[in-house]
Parts: C-alpha cells; sequence; structure tokens
C-alpha cells in the first residue's frame, strides 16, 4: 500500500503498538458478553473494570463517573439530549465553534422547545466575554464549551466559564475529544458536570468514547436497553475497543509533557516554513494545541491543494474531517469572522508523536512546489 | 487461562478466525478516518463500502439501505426512537417477548405522549393472533415483533405481522438480531419497513451493528453531528469492526444451510439427554431457531446451577445475558404464562458452529451430576 505522511491526526490517529497488543488477544481466544454470570463473561467485566480505571486516572476522575459509548459524538449527544429530557426546556448555550456533534443534537432540542444559542468568538477564535456574558444573564440550564477546537487547536479557559455556568445553577459540559493527550485534561479542576473523550484521537481504535458525568447529573439514556453501564448505555460492551481505549489513554499521560514538548518543536518548525510560503495561520497568538496548525493562503483552494499535497505524499485535512463531505467553508473560520474566500483556502496539519523533523521539512517542500504550480496556472488562466 | 466449553452463543460468540484475517490489517498499517479526503480516508471508505454491500447482500438489501450503528442494540434505539420522533404521538405496538433494547425506548416514548402496548404471546412464546388484532384495529403508527426470541429461539411469522401492518398504514420493524446467521433473514420477502442486525452474534466483533432501512421511511438520527450514513448516524466509522462486520455476514451466509443442519442436529442430541434428566423445554414445539434450548428443572435455581456448571467448565446462561444484572425472571417466560418459580429454574444453552457432540455429551453429564449434588443437599435441607 502506498503510505503517504500522515499529517492528519485531528481526524483519526495510527494505533499505538502497546494498544494493538492489548486488543489482539480479545480478537483471539478472549470473547464474553460482560453481562454473562460465567468465565468468559467474568473476563470480560473485569478487562472493562481494568479499562475505566485507566480512562478515570487520565483525566482525574473516579471509575464510576465513566460511562463508555461508541465514541466521542455519541458521548455529545448522549449529554446534549439526555441532559435536556431531565429538564424543564429552557436556554442551550453553545460556542460557535463547537464540532457537528454538539451543534446538531443541540439544533435537534429546538423542537422539544429549547431555545439554542451560540456563544460567539473572537478573531483568534476564543469566547467572547461578552457573547458569554449576555447568554449568562439569561440563565442557561446547560451549557457545551469545548476544550480544544479540533480545526484550530484553539484551547478555551473552560475553567473560568464553567464557574460562572455553575454560579448561575447551570449545567456544564466540555468536549475534550481533542484536547485528550494533547495537554493534561482534569475532570474535576475544569470544574465541568460532564466531558467527552475519544479513544481513536489519541492512538486508541475507533468504537470507544467516554462522556465523564458528575453523579449529580441525571441524563437520560440515547441507547437503553439491556442496562450497561449504570443503565446510561445499553448495549453489550465492545470489549475489545474499550481495553484499547483504556490503554492508549495510559500511554497518552505517561508521558503527555514530553509528547506535548516534541509536538510544539515540530510545530515550531512547520510554522516556520509556513511564514515564509505567505501562509496566514489562524488563532496563531491565541492558546493552541501544540499539534495543530491551521492556515490558509489567498488565492488558493484548499479542496484542491489538498488533493495535490495527497498525490505527493502528504495527507492532510482541508477543514475538519468529520464535516470533509460538507462543502461549505469552515464553521469555525467563519464564527471567527474570516472572509469565506479565505476560509476554502484553509488546510489543517495536525502533527502526531510518529511525526519527524523530515516529514514536516518533507510537507513544506511538497506545499512550495504545488503553489509555484497552483500560480503558475493561476497566472496562465489571466 | 482456564477454557470452559462455551455454549452461550446467543450472548455473543467468539469471532470467526476468517473476520480476525479481515481485522489484523486495520490494527496495523490501515487505519483512516472515512470522511477525509486523502488516501487514508478513501482506502478506509472504500473498506466500508465493501462490508456495507457484504451486510446488504446477507439479507437481500440494497447497500444504500444499510445504516452503519454501533451494535444492535443501538439499531433498534435507532428505529423506536427515530421514527417515532417524525410522526405524530400514536400507538406503538411491540411483541412482550422483545429484548430490553426495544422494550426500553417504547416505554421512553409514553413521555412523548405515545402509548406504548405490549402483543401478547401464546404458551409456546408465538405472537398471540387475538392480541395482535385487538392492537391492530387500532391502527398502531409503529410495530416492532422480533423475527427470533434471544431466550426461546422462537420464530415469528413476521411476513404475515407485516403484511397486517402495512396493510393498516403502520411503520413494520423487525430485531433480527438473534436469527441472522441461524436461518435465512430476506428484506424484502419479510416486507418490513426496517430490521435490526448485530456482528457479534454471527462470528463477527462487538461495536458494529446495522439498520436495513426502507428509503420512504424517514427516521431523526439518534447521534446527530457529522452526518455520516446519510445523516442517520454520525461519528467516525468505526472501520475495524464494519471490516469484521462484513466479513462474517459473507461467512454465515455462504454455509447457512449447513450451520443450520448441524446445530439442529447437536441440538437434537441435546434436548434427548435434557428429556431424560426431567427437563421442561420451553416453545419445545413451536418453530425454533437450530441452536437454542431454553429449559428448566423443577425445584432448580438456574443461577445456582449456572455457577455449578461453570465451575464443572461449560459456560452457559440463566436468562438473557444482556439482562442477567437483572435478578428478575425471564419476561418472556412470564409472557408466556410460565410461573415465576419455574421461570427461575431456566437455564438456555445456545450452540454455535464450533461445538462438537463431545461439548454436549459432556454438557449433559455435567448438568446430571450437578443436579444429584443439588437434589442431594435439597433431600438434607428437609
Amino acid at each position: 500500500m502506498f503510505a503517504p505522511v500522515y499529517l492528519d491526526h485531528n481526524a483519526t490517529t495510527p494505533l499505538d503498538p502497546a494498544v494493538r497488543e492489548a486488543m489482539l488477544p480479545w480478537l483471539g481466544e478472549r470473547f464474553g458478553n460482560a453481562s454473562s454470570r460465567h468465565e468468559y463473561g467474568r473476563a470480560a467485566r473485569k478487562a472493562i473494570d481494568e479499562a475505566r480505571a485507566q480512562v478515570a486516572a487520565a483525566v482525574g476522575a473516579h471509575p464510576t463517573e465513566v460511562v463508555f459509548t461508541s465514541g466521542g459524538s455519541e458521548a455529545n449527544n448522549l449529554f446534549i439530549k439526555g441532559a435536556a429530557a431531565m429538564l424543564k426546556p429552557g436556554l442551550l448555550a453553545i460556542s460557535a465553534v463547537e464540532h457537528p456533534c454538539v451543534r446538531e443534537p443541540a439544533r435537534q432540542l429546538r423542537k422539544s422547545g429549547w431555545r439554542c444559542e451560540e456563544i460567539g468568538v473572537d478573531a483568534a477564535g476564543r469566547i467572547d466575554p461578552r457573547s458569554f456574558e449576555v447568554l449568562l444573564a439569561d440563565r442557561p440550564a446547560l451549557v457545551s464549551v469545548m476544550l480544544a477546537n479540533n480545526e484550530t487547536g484553539v484551547i478555551q479557559d473552560v475553567v473560568a466559564l464553567a464557574s460562572a455556568v455553575k454560579a448561575k445553577g447551570g449545567w456544564m459540559h466540555c468536549d475534550a475529544v481533542q484536547a485528550l493527550g494533547k495537554m493534561k485534561v482534569d475532570f474535576r479542576a475544569l470544574g465541568v458536570h460532564a466531558l467527552t473523550l475519544s479513544s481513536h484521537k489519541i492512538g486508541g481504535p475507533l468504537g470507544a468514547g467516554a462522556l465523564i458525568l458528575d453523579k449529580r447529573v441525571e441524563v437520560a439514556p440515547l441507547v437503553a436497553g439491556g442496562g450497561q453501564e449504570r443503565k446510561l448505555r445499553s448495549g453489550t460492551e465492545n470489549v475489545m475497543a474499550i481495553v484499547g481505549f483504556g490503554k492508549a489513554c495510559e500511554r497518552a499521560m505517561a508521558d503527555i509533557e514530553l509528547r506535548a514538548a516534541r509536538l510544539a518543536a515540530l510545530r515550531q518548525r512547520l510554522e516556520a516554513g509556513l511564514a515564509q510560503s505567505g501562509a496566514r495561520i489562524f488563532s496563531a497568538d491565541a492558546p493552541r494545541l501544540p499539534n495543530t496548525t491551521f492556515f490558509a493562503i489567498d488565492g488558493v483552494d484548499g479542496e484542491t491543494l489538498v488533493g495535490k499535497l495527497d498525490r505527493a505524499g502528504f495527507a492532510v485535512a482541508s477543514g475538519s474531517a468529520c464535516s470533509s463531505a460538507d462543502p461549505e467553508p469552515s464553521h469555525t473560520l467563519l464564527a471567527m469572522g474570516v472572509e469565506a474566500g479565505l476560509a476554502r483556502a484553509a488546510l489543517r496539519v495536525s502533527l502526531g508523536v510518529g511525526n519527524t523533523e523530515q516529514d514536516v521539512d518533507g510537507f513544506l517542500q511538497a506545499l512550495g512546489e504545488n503553489l509555484a504550480s497552483l500560480r503558475t496556472l493561476a497566472a496562465m488562466a489571466v
């Protein structure tokens, strides 16, 4: 198989070899329904409990606060819809740069009488304090703000936001899918009622995620049935994926500072090179995840460039992967006031632990060559 | 690891070795977010499309009718809640022997103004025609009846039921999770609007299932977001599990008649032995899946016997695995009019392709020995 250099770790990550080792027995002699009351069932239950402890430890939560789901999208939907189902319809405030799996369930709630409003962001993609204050004055019942953005990598001050929301009696949710494994994530320190995590963004497998849920918050299940996960998520537990998720959490946490420093150094190299290509780096001055660079080169179509870089052996994204099927420019950039033309030129490079200086240098070279050829074509078309 | 003889295939199944082979590359060099527009993303998309065709072929559906979910519980919830969300609240009729992942979402709908009624069953666990007629006269908007029961293995005449429901303008859903791989399942021949399938009951991995959905039926997504699966199920697709599910469908269908005949012969051997132990086999005279025997021996506690058999090296179930955490006797047996005491004595043996005559004979011997010791204890306690 042709294996391009992978620079799209915010979309998904290759499996950590140690995670694979932990999972392999569950593709072989180990199997079982964790609800079964025999040896196979007990072994599956034990493996899930160990993974639950690993996930909890990664974010400073108690294992009983971990609700396993099939992934981050489901965890976000579980909180938004599940919490709303326990409350009288009121105000739900989400940031204007949330992932679609927060925005869409929020929109669905309008049908049930909820008012759903967006908290604006400034030009750097940070929550606009005035927009937040205005909505806070209306006492939102539910607020959801992500810890770090999937496209820009911008980190929000969730601690301050959560404190303000709680002071007004609201429930605060935080999507930490992109933050996990790239920065310290502490459930208690954040002070939120619920936190969403995903396995496949941190070297774990697809098919597992979690909602870390404060026990004082009641949510209705999205998937009801056999009563697994304290009746909050029914369905036979995906043992293999959960085991992998637990191991990935353990691995990512073991050397998070080292990982972050390494990623930051690589990104510095990348962004120094991009500056020379005349790229505009979005949110350059905001606190950002160490691995993410979202940039645009005026007059270049992002989709076209992604295709050319792919053929040159470099896998990057033009927008957030989950909405790449969507031809609209990034809603994150539009919310930041970026003009639609420039937003359509956007490219995202998201580095991972496997990337090297060579990868970055090779990418910069390929980018330069493709820009030159695109500019030649543009000049000929005039 | 101590490896008891596994006789609990209706709870979950060991992974088919060919399925494992198909999945392994996705734990190694292959990975990707199927929404990404680069080589990794396209390869993931292609693998999912191939699996979609395999799943569709297994049930005679069109690939575009397959909506992948994280499993059968989610697929059942997706249809029940998702269809209800598109309709004015009305009557939802489900059989009294449905799996909890149909019963619980049905109950949740009562909060939204739906009337949820159960269709009774006869002493053999078959839909009671009179109970069905009474509910049909009220023109149910939604009806859900399983193709084969997880505990008794009883097969319902879904073709006739679906035809009657459709004639009255209702939408008919069928949970075929236990039927798939053990009998022929044909989406068109059944004439239902929606069909639920699960991977891990047919030698595939946990973490994948599907709702086969007639395009004329609109359902609201349970997990909303990035818009995957025709906007019916958002979230990054679990490529590895979907690939395994597709392969498991292909494998199960390739020799379904042979498999069914082999299982039926093994079960005949089992039931002949059980008859000699004085066991009452539930639904013995109803059409049943070839692999399932649900039986009770009067005066014996099912839970205790499961524990003893487990220690003797045989893994069986006392009730349906998904509700084994529930101390209540099987709701299926209670619906069949079985007295609670006898229901508490129930044991389920569900055979699989890996089982042998030796497994059956060993189980019968262990059962006999344990019954003798339980009876001695009971006699001493008097």
